[in-house]
């Protein structure tokens, strides 16, 4: 690959910055002096504009309460010290050129940069970077349109900064819910590409978002700015005379339509990856399906798991099950309706008479399953008759529409979520203890009776040997389950940060023992996490190592994400 | 990425063999000359078994007639002269280390290698290689296991030599048809795995194969094993203290069910390309739908497929249109049904009142649409209320079932290709003209009526200037069309050769002065095709070629594949 021609200033060696360290943040990335950090971030500023600059300078400035602050670059949920994983600065580019602008500029210096689309990620790192020091590029605060709705084509083109919640409203304004929908993850203030880069899930039939998105266009390590699939293909109309820059140019008209385009599809590389900074991509929407019928089906005891899953393996392989149900722990339910001192003045984990007290006052089941049903209404009669038999094989299941429970319920918010009306509710089970905090511990089960329990016990035996209640939900994809294990704890404690600690690299281990690798994961273990996909001597990352390397030769995106360094770093010296 | 500790001997260098030139193939690979390939390909004889390796020494061997023949590396649907496109030798490895052994040798002296599955492949190629001399791996031959059919999960792990055919047998024979189906395309012939890497459709809802694979093993151009997704999980009943060879180790339980793993999703990169060489793969297998009944609705006027399309769209997205269906010029089901002297002894195009002459004597329309229902009856029958009542919009259009229908209709082969049974009556519209082969012509399309009445215009123009009739199809996939264009010449006239040439090559930049671009297509035009994914200076391409030279330094996998040509090769001179 040439490098770039490029018409953006190279900002450092012109840069008239003054030598004084004018600027003293907390963190420096490795390898980088304070006059040579100044002599960049007075570049950054002098391009992109002090308004779009924050140095992290003071302490004062982290502030877990609020993800709005223009400063906010780090992990609200920090399982290690708050600044463990610190930014030197945050830059908010207005547009694709200030990217570019700022990757050359980094290219420099080898600094690294961390991107957000705006840094969200709840459980999973927020907006920090694995390196103290990064400079946090937070995608989403100035580019944040919805480039397109396409009502025929049933797709959007959006910028990092379009939330689901932006979308939804957007289908709202327009009138345009009676055509379509966007699905949803569970909380609804995050990025749509932000998500779906981390390969994250919702809830309806386009649950799963990587697979429903079609089209990307990147800022890759050297400046040179990408479109895949069908993306690459000119539009017509915009002839080279007209002097458009190419982030400015018209997506040629199949590239949301078509993913894969021609020659080797690309795409999955620039997902949890460190290989370029996503500025805009293409997402499928739900055709509206003529009718929803959301329905809660309780499961009494904690060992009905087993039965569940066989309920459910052929009903979601046969697609009776349309959507991306989920089987949620009674503890889940119960600490988004109350903390644990509203239920009990115990401190230790709960017991299973504890629980089954809480499922009888709460109205559920040990486990509750919770899905939806699309289309008219004969479809949804006949997919719901076939359903209910199904899971009548439980001794004690129950079956509810929202109408038949409290308006506090859960299924009042699945309600919601499974029709792709954005909730901010879910989060509420973090207040389960003082101070609540969380982290995600996301392994793949197979959708099988046996494979759920065991992947159970090894986990709700770890929990309790942390002191923590086991809780944790079931998310059923076409031929496995996200199994989603929130560890909640108090971030004020010490203690209690050591404990969710150990219990995820516990169990990350005690998972891989068993052939079980998760699918995302928190800053803190990913190289952990990547460590476990290990099959014949590290294959795996020695060939994602050799193509980080070969596209970003001076290291500069997201050094350690997914566990992946590049060669400037010794990685041994990174482990956690 | 370090290189293999190998236990496999280097086999140039140690080769005792004579130096003389016992093999004289027909093509050498460039820069290797007589003495080096009988060093190389004794050397491949000795450690593969000589009745695995075929020189390609002399023009009897390339015979049109048989894809069985062991020296089948040839496109049988020659546009080029039929030795154009020709291998040195064919190697049929007997298992992975065979692979490896024969990679680290290809290393030794950057001998181009082109790894076929079993080299079906028709109207884009064959078994043939885009670089003259290439040594042809026939993957299939010997490695053509079926490893597992796992009933619970829906899925299968292949070999690259297992077809759709075999898989179907399977199926057949385990009594598990009942349970399980496998998505297959028009003819049953072919490589699940093959296909499934060059991006090849079917027409059940499983009709998207790219979609629906799950995991990958790869011999990398420097010999390593990789395993993608979850693959990378070692499975933990298998300890290292066993001793199995990395290839003989049991696949993670996980790696079929999710295919996306940890870290950057990189399997997009193994398909159309030149970047490894796919040893197994899982596939999902369709869950038998508890009913199904096929259809035909003729659509009697050419300018009618405007009307169609937009009818589609919405039953499509909506999945009232359950599957991948089509819709199918007159002359694809007249020419699968005899040759074109058997309606007229016109050898011109066609004009319009002869193709209403076709319709009217076969009892269809001049565009044919065939679908499917799948479910149980009450399903299918409101499914069909829905897709009859739309399609009556269009004045005169008609419906059948297969017994509707003459015995020797297209639709009986429809019926049986759309519940995933193999059949091999489609490709006999090749014989429309004497001498029968064909190039296919693929470009995407927008799933809109005006876009699809542009491109048949754009496409049946340049047919009749090259003195061709317009045989094509449209396949619906889920926002887009594959619009296949069939273009069949006489491979016994130079000038019908040239004639077909003119054609595509004048239909490639048609249609990308229109916004166009396809999805797949012949070995000959692969440059002119990545020419056209040019947006912003090429940098699709230019990354590309990043990729390949970083991976694959040598250069011995399939130069030229895609459009993509290692450093060690100056693509100017390759052009076509």
């Amino acid at each position: 690959m040439t490098s770039r021609k490029s018409t953006i200033p190279l900002i450092l060696r012109n840069s008239d910055a003054a030598s004084s360290a004018t600027h003293k943040p907390l963190a420096l990335p490795p390898q980088v002096d304070i006059e040579a950090f100044n002599k960049f971030i007075t570049g950054i500023i002098k391009l992109i504009g002090a308004e779009n600059v924050d140095v992290i300078s003071s302490k004062d400035q982290i502030d877990d309460a609020s993800y709005m602050k223009p400063t906010y670059t780090h992990d609200p949920h920090h399982v290690l010290p708050q600044d463990y994983f610190l930014a030197s600065a945050v830059v908010a580019p207005r547009n694709v050129s200030d990217v570019q602008a700022i990757v050359l500029a980094a290219n420099e210096l080898s600094f690294p940069l961390w991107p957000i689309s705006i840094g969200r990620n709840s459980g999973y790192g927020g907006a920090a970077p694995r390196v103290s020091g990064s400079l946090v590029v937070n995608m989403g605060k100035n580019m944040n349109k919805i480039l397109e709705v396409n009502v025929e084509g049933a797709y959007c083109l959006v910028e990092p900064g379009v939330t689901f919640a932006d979308m939804h409203d957007y289908l709202v304004k327009n009138n345009l819910r009676d055509k379509l929908w966007i699905d949803v993850p569970d909380l609804g203030g995050g990025s749509i590409l932000g998500n779906t880069l981390e390969r994250g899930v919702g809830y309806t039939p386009y649950g799963d978002h990587w697979m429903m998105h079609s089209g990307m266009e990147v800022v890759l390590p050297n400046g040179e700015l990408l479109r895949t699939g069908m993306g690459a293909l000119p539009d017509p109309k915009t002839p080279k005379s007209m002097g458009l820059r190419p982030e400015d140019q018209p997506m040629n008209k199949t590239a949301q339509l078509f993913p894969y385009g021609f020659g080797p599809y690309i795409d999955g590389l620039f997902s949890q990856s460190n290989l370029g900074i996503v500025t805009k991509m293409g997402m499928w929407l739900f055709p509206n399906p003529g009718g929803y019928q959301s329905y809660l089906i309780t499961i009494p005891k904690d060992e009905d798991l087993k039965q569940a899953v066989d309920i459910i393996r052929p009903l979601r392989l046969s697609m009776a099950l349309q959507n991306v149900p989920t089987i949620r722990h009674i503890l889940l339910d119960a600490a988004v309706m109350g903390s644990k001192s509203e239920y009990t003045s115990k401190t230790e984990p709960l017991n299973d008479d504890e629980l089954d007290a809480i499922a009888k006052k709460l109205n559920l089941g040990r486990w509750n399953f919770y899905g939806a049903l699309y289309g008219p209404e004969p479809i949804r009669n006949a997919l719901w008759g076939v359903i209910k038999e199904a899971f009548s094989a439980i001794p004690g299941a129950k079956f509810y529409f929202p109408e038949d429970v409290p308006a506090n319920s859960v299924l009042h918010t699945r309600d919601k979520t499974l029709q792709g009306i954005p909730t901010y509710d879910e989060l509420k089970w973090i207040d389960w203890v003082p101070n609540g905090a969380h982290l995600f511990f996301s392994p793949i089960a197979k959708v099988s009776g046996d494979d759920a329990m065991l992947q159970y016990a090894v986990t709700k035996k770890r929990c309790k040997e942390a002191g923590l209640d086991f809780i944790g939900t079931f998310t059923v994809g076409m031929r496995e389950m996200h199994h989603i294990v929130c560890i909640v704890f108090d971030k004020k404690s010490d203690e209690d940060k050591k404990k969710a600690h150990w219990l995820i690299r516990t169990l990350i281990d005690d998972c891989a023992a068993n052939g079980w690798g998760e699918y995302r994961t928190h800053l803190a273990v990913m190289d952990q996490i990547m460590g476990t996909y290990s099959w014949n001597d590290n294959i795996l990352l020695k060939f994602n190592e050799l193509i980080k390397n070969a596209v970003d030769p001076n290291g500069i995106i997201a050094p350690g994400k997914s566990g992946v360094w590049p060669r400037q770093y010794n990685k041994s010296e990174w482990k956690l």
